[in-house]
């Protein structure tokens, strides 16, 4: 026996313990491709696509407008967002869902520095290492209060943290590296100095547990397509700590966000709860997709989506110890599952070759400039066995 | 014979002559319904149907995030706003769809806002008959600007239009009485005190013709779930005048509106056209939904649209003059058809009871407080024998 049959021998075993074995029955998956892209966009379950089906064959096609009343459009958003609550570790009726991250950040932001901003605290620190749209958002509401704008690396934020800071944001995983901050310990040096936090959840959720509430983040937003599979382009998400939320104004005051949207007052009167970060009508069939697809993975312990994404990213660190690690690779993640988010940067100079051609062989990458190739462990489909075959193809490419 | 006996048969001979009559045979109606909420909600046509299903289970099932780049996904939002454009009488390239109304018009309120402002501009002026969230939204750009906030209504805005007056923004058609606004003419006289327009269309696209670039509209927002039938939720649309939009900032400054979306680049640089208005990822699927609707309506000339939607309102007045006035009822939309958008108000003591009696008769209409039946004659499913059949029942209520 080859010491990768004996790889191969091991996955299997692996998959057969896998207590999430199961979950990937709940995904209409291509048969002959293995997919290291739910970072990216998560796969297609059969109870989103059935939900969206039935959108629009039933709730539209028959129920017509009449559907806002007698249906569950109107609610969807919360509905969703307490999906969402669960897989993050916030309490029911903390999480609205809707818009895209970018408009979602804008509102949670706008509402952290109409909060905190002061003359005596003029900063606004931001993740240098952030998705380019939450920097570019985040700079947007420092112009717009009249902030100071800080970019630096999360880890030496605390360091930064005095009473100048009104508001901090971050994001949990660092979208290259998959590097893991220490939201808990973080947030709490933030508010040592009365700052407040702001972090994106779009690449943890769903992969790490972000536990928003007892990490006692003040708000948070995140995305829907990526380990939460809500399909493309799918509604972001936007939580308040339940003890802040009814300080919240937001910038874009809507008529979803009112206390009464079908009054038609005059005057903007916001919900009660974290609905008052809604603005315009739900986007259903969007929405129809990720509140099915959240019901799929809320399904199973977070516990175990943890520890699966773990496991399937240890062990692939596993293989690149025995069979890439002389062969020219590099590793630009963290060994150390528990300080890693769902995905690994594998580094390689002839990355973008490598990724095409794994592309072609149905095993389905992705490349970033200018030598990373980055798979993700999504822990409801992903099997150890695709992990053996990934391995297997990347020790043959050269 | 009787009188009604021949309203009938000239609702037949109106239906034979109508221009539109094959593009009923787009939608899937419920058969024993006549829909008169084409305003509210637009039925499922089935070229939408069709293209959420093949993104389900073809885009997004088989091309996972790959759709991305191989399909037609990264420009579906100024695909869609094309289409938009062909609707609104706006040159291609001069429009994206998007976010929802409300967010839509914070942006380009705030755009118009961030280019016009000045020391001696200090004023935005606002219909006081908008939409709610139109007024909520307008309100909050004002404050965050630092206008001050003026609401009055549309046909007193000439007289009030002087040089401290930054912005206006209005809804194109009243959406109680259905009051058509001279665009034109307003738009003209703002222009004599530089004052930048921004248009809501949410109730005319589809009904009216909007001619923007004729009627040298600066900015124009509007939502697809109406005339348009995008379907619930759908995304909204902005517009900005070819001339104004390479002096466009708008506050949320996301990856879809940069120039090079995917070069991840540090800073923002905006898209040079109107893409700039775009922020987040595209909701696909309820994006996918409205691209397919807009190719429906675009296969019609606007100018039928229009025609067969002032007939179809025209039929309704005459079937109320000589039926209904009599009875109780009165007319809260103006009698001439081209001063009107695509509905009326009907009005009646007892509007709530009647609108429920008919809702169950299948005669979908809706009620609003305190005493309208409102009632749309969407132009492109709606039949002459719907209104005829419309008047009949209503005659018959008591």
């Amino acid at each position: 026996m080859t010491t990768f049959d004996d790889y191969t021998l091991q996955a299997a075993q692996l998959d057969a313990s896998n207590p999430l074995a199961a979950a990937r029955g709940h995904f209409d998956l291509p048969e002959t491709e293995s997919y290291f892209l739910g970072n990216s966009l998560g796969p297609l379950t059969h109870a989103a696509r059935a939900a969206v089906v039935r959108t629009l064959d039933d709730e539209w096609r028959n129920g017509l407008v009449r559907t806002w009343h007698d249906g569950d459009w109107l609610d969807l958003a919360g509905a969703t967002g307490d999906l969402v609550a669960r897989v993050i570790g916030a309490p029911a009726g903390s999480v609205i869902a809707g818009d895209s991250t970018s408009v979602a950040l804008f509102k949670v932001l706008s509402a952290a520095a109409h909060i905190n901003k002061s003359p005596t605290r003029r900063v606004m620190l931001c993740d240098s290492r952030n998705f380019p749209t939450d920097r570019y958002v985040a700079r947007s509401v420092a112009d717009l209060f009249g902030l100071d704008f800080v970019e630096l690396e999360v880890t030496d934020m605390p360091a930064r943290f005095g009473d100048d800071v009104a508001v901090m944001t971050a994001s949990m995983i660092d979208y290259r590296s998959a590097d893991l901050h220490d939201v808990g310990a973080v947030t709490a040096a933030a508010h040592e100095h009365c700052i407040l936090t702001v972090w994106d959840l779009a690449h943890a959720a769903g992969a790490v547990k972000c536990d928003v509430l007892a990490n006692d983040v003040d708000f948070a937003v995140g995305c829907g397509y990526k380990y939460l599979n809500g399909g493309p382009g799918a509604p972001a998400y936007m939580y308040a700590a339940p003890r802040i939320i009814g300080s919240v104004n937001q910038p874009i005051p809507g008529w979803f966000g009112h206390a009464e949207p079908f009054a038609f007052e005059d005057t903007y009167r916001p919900a009660d709860g974290v609905a008052r970060f809604s603005s315009g009508t739900t986007h259903v069939l969007s929405m129809k997709a990720m509140h099915a697809a959240l019901g799929v993975i809320t399904s199973f312990p977070i516990d175990d989506l943890r520890s699966t994404c773990i496991r399937l990213g240890d062990f692939f660190v596993e293989g690149y110890d025995r069979f890439l690690s002389t062969s020219g690779f590099g590793l630009g993640s963290r060994r150390d599952g528990s300080l890693r988010g769902g995905h690994i940067a594998l580094l390689h100079p002839d990355a973008e070759r490598m990724s095409k051609e794994l592309i072609a062989r149905g095993l389905v990458v992705d490349f970033r400039p200018p030598d990373v190739i980055r798979v993700a462990f999504s822990p409801l489909f992903l099997r150890f066995a695709d992990v053996a075959r990934l391995v297997g193809e990347l020790s043959n490419l050269e």
